[in-house]
């Protein structure tokens, strides 16, 4: 830890024109420059993307329930009100922390005075990178879109194959990790298979497709209590999803997925369980854990660097308690806000740092329709009023108004008629599309063979 | 013209196990398939894409007013309740009509006994190919998303430079071609700069950006008459588009366009000019236009294989007064219906095929907030009146009604707010967003220069 007198000494007047730049729009990055803005001090926030993505939904972009502009919203839209906020498109190369400056990866150069990184994390194939393209991962708009291109090609490719073998093959969706991003995933991709998409197929069945959840540790939902980890796998084997605990994936090939000793054929793998702190940060040369997050102190502070914050997925923060927090959407923004109100304040009135405290507003996942598992400390809840409140919360989080609206409307019609309303193949070239493996006995119709 | 006799005689029992192929997804091979799937005669169709595109509203796409998949809905969804008709994803690589079958791109073969193409039409950028990757066309999702990216990313750009010359290069769009797709390209994109993006930036101003419509011919909209054309023009001159007349296009280059004698400094040129059927039906060996559009009787047989169909913007159709008819989703959708029609009574009972009649259900061409032109003979209307009905007309032919709620609310939301809920970048590569032209001095900041 850093005492708090080690940060260089804030003077009121000169420190108004102290150049804070912020990498990162995510949930932090965004609340840093929102405060800041709202103080009217000057920040730059640079991100690699136009968009703030509201992740905690992207399971349904990946899923074909919701469209990916519904869950993202223009970075410049959220901030434009605050006069003293720019907000530039920019990937950082290279961070000199002795000269304050940031090189851009087109070559441009920036200087800062104060630099708040919040750049979230990527996924980890645990050493395996060459799992990478065989099993996607869900972090960004791109990710979704191939999750769903792939997912519904593999349903229309099982419709053109007249093999039974091939077809349940390809009709095979393995997800690895029961985090709450790989229940997410299987139930929705259950719910696809067996109410949206069973009814448009002639010769292929997807209520018949397998979904396997694989996991490696002892049960699914880790950071719930077992009750409500017992009550997720209820649910998900209720619907259909086969839900496999204790078995480490071993080898992920084009075809098929190895875990526990066995080897299953399989048209689809989802990438659900490691995450790492993206690359960046690692050139602080500060302290990090293995998936390389970036220790700091109680004000997000990097040892030896008091003017380099880190925040959100990309932090190592030890809360009170000992435990290092969690990488959940509402840490990073209560750690943004945070950093924002306190930063504002030293810059204007030379107060030190407050150190950041952490208040958990729940716990949640959602399993299927009508039932999800919320818990904040004693208070647990699953069920149909879990589902709900999650919906609730969910919508009530979205950025912009028009996308609360959209979302509701169209979670409420798919909740009467089972519909998905973006089940649209746009993003895998026709090649990869059509597969490798045709022949010309492929083609299956519903006509009497000539 | 092919004599009606001329067609393989019908035999009604046999005929029933006749397989019907249609070959594209749009608004003539879905009717096709939807009436002879309402007869209970088994058709297949093939389409490249699994989703049938409303393309009448693609530009709104483009423009980032809607999501890709509001306008767009799974081909084997609007198909679902006809249990005859089975939909296969694929690409025809080649047709042989003397055998009577098709290749797909994989390799597999199928047979037909009727053959429906209904491929639609593409880019024409006669004889420069060399344009296409500068200037792209509106035609499919990616296409839209392309377009989408690349005019924010012109803005983005602009943003990051602190040279006025180039500022202003990057914030002029030419649109080429004065048709329908050019004014609604043009208008809305003159209402995203001036009212949408105009407070989201800091250094560049998009309320600024010079948006120019380049017409060959005398004037735009040719196919309303003058008076609409006139409205039109003052309506986008209003806007703050610049229309230019009588100016055929003499060069597209990488940063620049050429017309008239002069070269402007562009960041972004849209194709909105030419179009040409799909090369598809180049191989039936018959009798086409030059751009490329097969003859047809007025039953849409190919004269020399009265078992081929062509319809739709594929088609070259002579209706009764001698004119071709235009290529128009209201031409292609009654098409459809009527050759799946009098195809299933034939199937069915023997009978003739009936001679196609157009019933113009009337033209119209969105300008922008509240100004459009529609006509119907001489029904001519203008103004607010003529924006309301096409809003109302547009909406009411989406496919699905969850569509026809989310646009209809994503409109009401932008009419009220100016807003527009799709700004986000996602389909062009990271070094593409950035561009080619850094410098270290390239970044503005609205900090004191350090």
């Amino acid at each position: 830890m850093i005492a708090r007198d080690a940060l260089p000494p804030a003077e009121p007047v000169a420190s108004r024109s102290s150049r804070v730049v912020v990498v990162g729009g995510g949930f932090a990055g965004i609340e840093v420059a929102r405060e800041l803005g709202r103080a009217g001090l000057p920040v730059l926030l640079l991100d690699r993307q136009n968009h703030h993505l509201f992740q905690p939904l992207l399971y349904q972009v990946a899923t074909a329930a919701l469209s990916a502009t519904d869950v993202a919203e223009p970075i410049r839209k959220i901030l434009r009100k605050y006069e003293s906020v720019q907000v530039l498109l920019g990937e950082v190369a290279e961070i000199d922390t002795t000269g304050r400056t940031l090189a851009l990866s087109d070559g441009s150069v920036l200087g800062y005075d104060y630099l708040v990184l919040a750049t979230g994390a990527t996924h980890s194939y645990f050493g395996h990178q060459e799992w990478a393209e065989r099993a996607p991962g869900l972090k960004t708009i791109p990710d979704a879109r191939r999750i769903r291109a792939r997912a519904l090609l593999a349903f229309e490719r099982a419709e053109r194959t007249v093999d039974p073998g091939e077809q349940r093959r390809l009709m095979t969706i393995a997800i690895v990790g029961g985090g709450p991003t790989g229940v997410e995933l299987a139930g929705s991709l259950a719910e696809l298979s067996r109410m949206t998409l069973a009814r448009d197929f002639r010769s292929a069945r997807p209520e018949m497709a397998r979904i396997m959840l694989i996991e490696a540790g002892p049960r699914i939902l880790p950071a719930f209590s077992e009750k409500a980890s017992d009550y997720a796998r209820r649910r998900l084997e209720r619907l259909g999803v086969e839900v496999f605990i204790g078995k480490p994936v071993e080898n992920i090939d084009d075809d098929t997925i190895t875990f526990a000793g066995r080897t299953v054929p399989v048209g689809l793998v989802l990438w659900a369980a490691g995450v790492a702190a993206s690359p960046l940060c690692g050139q602080l040369g500060a302290e990090m854990d293995r998936a390389g997050r970036v220790l700091v102190d109680e004000t997000m502070r990097v040892k030896g660097t008091p003017n380099v914050f880190v925040l959100g997925d990309a932090a190592k923060f030890i809360g009170d308690d000992g435990q290092q927090l969690p990488g959940l959407a509402q840490v990073a923004k209560q750690q943004g806000q945070h950093l924002g109100r306190t930063l504002a304040r030293h810059l204007r009135e030379g107060a030190p740092l407050e150190p950041f405290e952490y208040h958990s507003r729940g716990n949640t996942a959602i399993v299927g329709r009508h039932s999800a598992v919320f818990e904040q400390g004693r208070f647990k809840l699953t069920g149909w009023i879990a589902w709900i409140s999650w919906a609730i919360i969910h919508v009530y989080l979205l950025v912009g108004f028009q996308h609360r609206l959209l979302v509701s409307m169209q979670w409420l019609w798919r909740y009467l008629t089972y519909e998905r309303g973006a089940r649209v193949i746009t993003d895998e070239s026709f090649d990869v599309r059509l597969g490798q493996k045709p022949s010309r006995q492929d083609v299956s119709t519903p006509n009497t063979p000539r």
